[in-house]
């Protein structure tokens, strides 16, 4: 039988996170999971690996798209190591595999991503993220939520919708 | 529970394969499968969707690596479909993602991606595919078997050594 | 004899520019080829042909990083065309190898490019173009200027200090 | 005055070239900048710094298209030094990049830049680098020359009529 393939959830922030922006990537994780998608991240560590953790203490299948050449940059909750090599040009990736971004907290990296999906067209929904504005810009289409449980919500429907 | 993540068996080969590459691909992504391991491969046609086809209806798992911006390229069997929008360069991550190659048939794309696999230090399994040499430099370290059935036993006894 | 390679001042913005930053991309090129610097850029239409213009007008040397397969996605006052075929993800590239970066206006791409420079510890000159914000994480270190001039001269400055 | 781009010779081989290789380099990278045609390589040593050197000391512009994050990896005679930061995938911009591509000797780096240059239909010359057949499939169209000078001008004549 054929599939139509997985639906992903990217799950996008910094290395560095808060104790709340780790304990929201965990939670998230776990929505993600319970809600039969699969997680797609960058595979490393901070917010990917609560997310990652989280999805795969739902039962979950996780993917980690490093950035550099060792499988063993991953997290220890990564299933699928897709190892690219590329560096931080694997952030275009994340952003064109996923079906809808969630993006929590973040530096510069995430920032990056942010700016992949919604020129990719692809839904974003942030938790505690940047805010990005130019003179003369429209607007950036950035659904802003206040908590893990309406993140995977919002993005699920987004998703849908797509 | 953390993982150790994925056995990753990459298949290689061309869009355009004779009948008889074609069954081999399948006959060995039926075999990856029921090794239960995870496939990895193009994601397209040919070679790649034999195997992907073999892989599913064993009840396997299946990655597509993408050259384009568009999920629609993959393959009807495909999972995961990681669209990575950076055409022919994704031959090197496909190549770095699996933890053995095998290579069945193909054209010049196979061909760049035994040169990475084996430049990466991976193993590779060859089924009637390119030999290649050069005055001088020492023999390339490809298995080459004759029948899908060996291609998987030695592609997962390489893997296992390594 | 050996040579420390060139300076390389990348200019970046959106492919559909108003007069003004058009305008303002041409007369940055100028500066740029004037002070001897060579430029860098996406090598597409809008900010990037504006700005080559202004730097081939000025006798200088002009290097576009196309996205596409196709040489003849350059405009016409790119010298070397750097045929990428890795999509969007050539944005890091422009980062990681212009010694600084000018923004000027731009949409999506070049919010990417501006979180990439300042991630890589780049020097980011800013005429006209995003604002990025996030509470908790320190202010994002791009260098606001109101003139083409201005952006030059803080450009290599900035460079010469790096 | 718009510019039509300038003729980009590649010139790929290994970092660990024999003397013979290296001098064939550096004979081949004079012959490129004396037919006022700019050298692109990958930027590092061996076969690369030998044809940068040949380059330079005709008065030339030579491209190294570095694998790394960092341009310290340029050997001293690239004037513009792109600092890719994706690795081996960086092969395929060179391969896309240049008009036509000479092979020195080599190793796995080299066979996927062959293999990448002829299946984007650029034509490619050989001096004592790999032989690769496929029963079954078309003899590879590379171009065998014995000598550095015959190299340079089957290049130049394979540019032109392309």
């Amino acid at each position: 039988m054929s599939t139509p393939g997985f639906l992903l959830i990217g799950v996008i922030g910094g290395s560095t996170p808060t104790p709340d922006e780790a304990a929201a990537a965990e939670a998230v994780g776990c929505g993600v999971a319970e809600a039969g998608a699969v997680l797609i991240c960058g595979g490393r560590g901070g917010v990917m690996e609560a997310a990652c953790r989280g999805a795969k203490g739902a039962g979950g299948l996780t993917i980690g798209v490093l950035p550099g050449i060792s499988r063993g940059q991953a997290n220890a909750y990564v299933d699928i190591r897709v190892v690219t090599g590329i560096g931080e040009a694997r952030n275009a990736i994340i952003a064109r595999t996923a079906d809808v971004v969630i993006a929590i907290g973040g530096s510069y990296g995430t920032l990056s991503e942010i700016a992949y999906a919604v020129g990719f067209d692809k839904p974003v929904v942030g938790l505690g993220t940047w805010t990005m504005e130019r003179v003369g810009h429209p607007a950036v289409p950035l659904v802003r939520v206040e908590t893990p449980g309406e993140a995977v919500e919002r993005a699920l429907a987004l998703a849908a919708a797509s």
